[in-house]
C-alpha cells in the first residue's frame, strides 16, 4: 500500500484543491469527482481516470470496498489520504472516502452527425445545478448529449457533476460559439426546434424529426436573436399563473419528454 | 426619514440574520425575502409584510425606488440601512438594496376541499432548490398549492423562496404529517396520483379527474410504502438510459404538465 498522506497541504493534495477553479481544469483538461456511485459511472462509462483517491478510514461497506479496489486497477496513480486530508478535498457533509481525477472528454459538432438522434443545446446556461438536472433528463430519455453555446457554465464543475448523478458520463459534451453553431447547423440542414416564452406555437403542434436538436435559451435572457433564425421552429410551452417562465431544467425536461413521448406512442409500448 | 442603520451588531439586524435559521423561522412564523422581483411578488399578492429593509445607497432605477415607496406604504415598519450592512443580512451576490421581512402563510389540509383543482403533495423534500422550482411549475400550470408532507426542507428557506421566482407568493403552502394526510385523503375520498419508478402504469395512461392530489416522493427514498397505499393510482415516467430516476422537480413537472395537457388539449386552445 503506497504511503498514506496526512498534511493538507501535500502538493497533489493542492493539486486537487485548485481543480475547483474552472479555468485551472480547462487547463488540466481534469475534474474531479467524489462519492461511490459517481465514481462507479465514470469506470462503468469508461471515462479516463488519472487518479484515484482513497481515504481507507471513511471507506464503509463492501461495496464501496470492492468499488475502491476496482476503480483502483482502472487509475494509473491510486493515492491514500486520511480522513483529515480526504475533508478537505471533499464539498460533501458526510464524505464517503472514495474520490476521482477524471480527464475531460469533448466532442466536436461533427459529432451530432455522427451519432443521430435527439440533442440538447443550450445558449448561456449559468447554473451549474440546471446544467447537471438536464444531462440527467438527457440521459433518461436517451438523447445524444449536450451542446454548450457561447459562455457557459461548466459541466465539470462539481455542483453540475453532482446534480447530473452520474448522467454526465453517459453524455456527450460539445462546445461551440453562436457562429460556430449557425453555420454548423445550416450547412447540414440538422432540424432545430427552438423554445420562447413569446412564440405562438404550442409545443405539442409540432411533428418531431427522430434527429432533432432541441435549442435552449439562457435563464435570464432566453434565446439570443441570431439564434432563433437557425431554428427551423420555435415553440413555447404553455403558462398560465403569474410566471413568466419556467426554470432551465424544467422547461428542457417537459419538451425532451414531448419529444420522447411523440417518439413512443403509448400503444407501441409493451 | 428614519434614523440610518450603520452597525451590523444592531439588535434588528441581528434579529434578521437570525432568520437563516429555519427553527427561528418556525419560532417567529417570519421569514427574509430580498430583491426588487420577489418584494414585488409579495406585496402584489397580498401578503403581510413586516418590515421592508432598504438600503439607500444600493436602490437602483426607477423601477426600484417606486417599489421601495410603495413596499414602505404596506409595511408596519421601514428599516433604513447602508449599504455594509445591507450586504450582511444579503444573501445575494449583487444586492439590490430592497429586502423584507415577511408572515409566513399555511393553510389547513381542508383547504385542499375548498379550493379545488389540481394540488401537489412532497413526501419528505429535502432540497429548497427543488421545492423552489416546484413552486415555480405549480404557479406555472395554475395548480392551488403544495402540501409539505412530514420531515420537509423550509419552503421560507431563503434558497427555496429564490428558486420559486416569487411563485411562492401565489402557492398555497400546507404541513402536514403522513397519518393526518392519510386520515384526510381517505375521508373526503380526494383522487391521489403517487408516482414511482417501480409502478407499471405509465402516466399517459390515466384520466385525471380536475381535483387531483399528486403526490411524490423524496428525492432519495421516493414515496413511502404506507403513502403508496392511499393513492388511486401510481403512475411511472418512462426512462432509458441508465438514470434510475429524475430530478424531483423535473418528474414533478413532467407529470404536472401531463396533467394540465390533459385538460387543456390542442384543439381547445385559441
Amino acid at each position: 500500500m503506497n504511503e498514506l498522506i496526512s498534511s493538507t497541504s501535500n502538493p497533489s493534495i493542492k493539486f486537487i484543491r485548485k481543480l475547483r477553479e474552472k479555468k485551472f481544469r480547462e487547463e488540466q483538461q481534469l475534474f474531479f469527482i467524489e462519492g461511490v456511485r459517481i465514481v462507479g459511472e465514470a469506470i462503468a462509462r469508461g471515462w479516463q481516470i488519472n487518479e484515484i483517491i482513497i481515504s481507507p478510514q471513511l471507506i464503509n461497506g463492501d461495496f464501496a470496498t470492492e468499488l475502491s479496489n476496482t476503480a483502483a486497477k482502472h487509475s494509473k496513480k491510486i493515492t491514500f489520504v486520511d480522513q483529515k486530508v480526504f475533508k478537505s478535498i471533499s464539498s460533501k457533509d458526510g464524505p464517503k472516502g472514495l474520490a476521482a481525477i477524471v480527464c475531460q472528454r469533448w466532442h466536436s459538432l461533427e459529432t451530432v452527425n455522427e451519432d443521430k438522434g435527439v440533442w440538447v443545446a443550450v445558449d448561456r446556461i449559468q447554473d451549474p445545478g440546471n446544467l447537471g438536472t438536464i444531462l440527467r433528463t438527457i440521459d433518461a430519455v436517451q438523447a445524444r448529449g449536450l451542446i454548450l453555446i457561447d459562455e457557459c457554465t461548466d459541466p465539470y464543475d462539481f455542483s453540475a457533476v453532482r446534480s447530473s448523478m452520474g448522467a454526465l458520463f453517459s453524455c456527450k459534451l460539445i462546445k461551440s460559439t453562436q457562429s460556430e453553431f449557425s453555420t454548423f447547423v445550416k450547412t447540414y440542414n440538422n432540424h432545430v426546434t427552438g423554445t420562447s416564452d413569446s412564440s405562438e406555437i404550442d409545443y405539442r403542434e409540432i411533428n418531431y424529426p427522430g434527429n432533432l436538436i432541441l435549442l435552449m435559451g439562457s435563464e435570464r435572457q432566453g434565446l439570443s436573436e441570431s439564434l432563433i433564425k437557425v431554428c427551423n421552429e420555435v415553440v413555447r410551452i404553455p403558462m398560465q399563473g403569474n410566471s413568466d417562465s419556467l426554470n432551465l431544467a424544467v422547461a428542457t425536461a417537459v419538451c425532451l419528454y414531448q419529444v420522447y413521448n411523440f417518439h413512443h406512442p403509448l400503444s407501441e409500448e409493451p
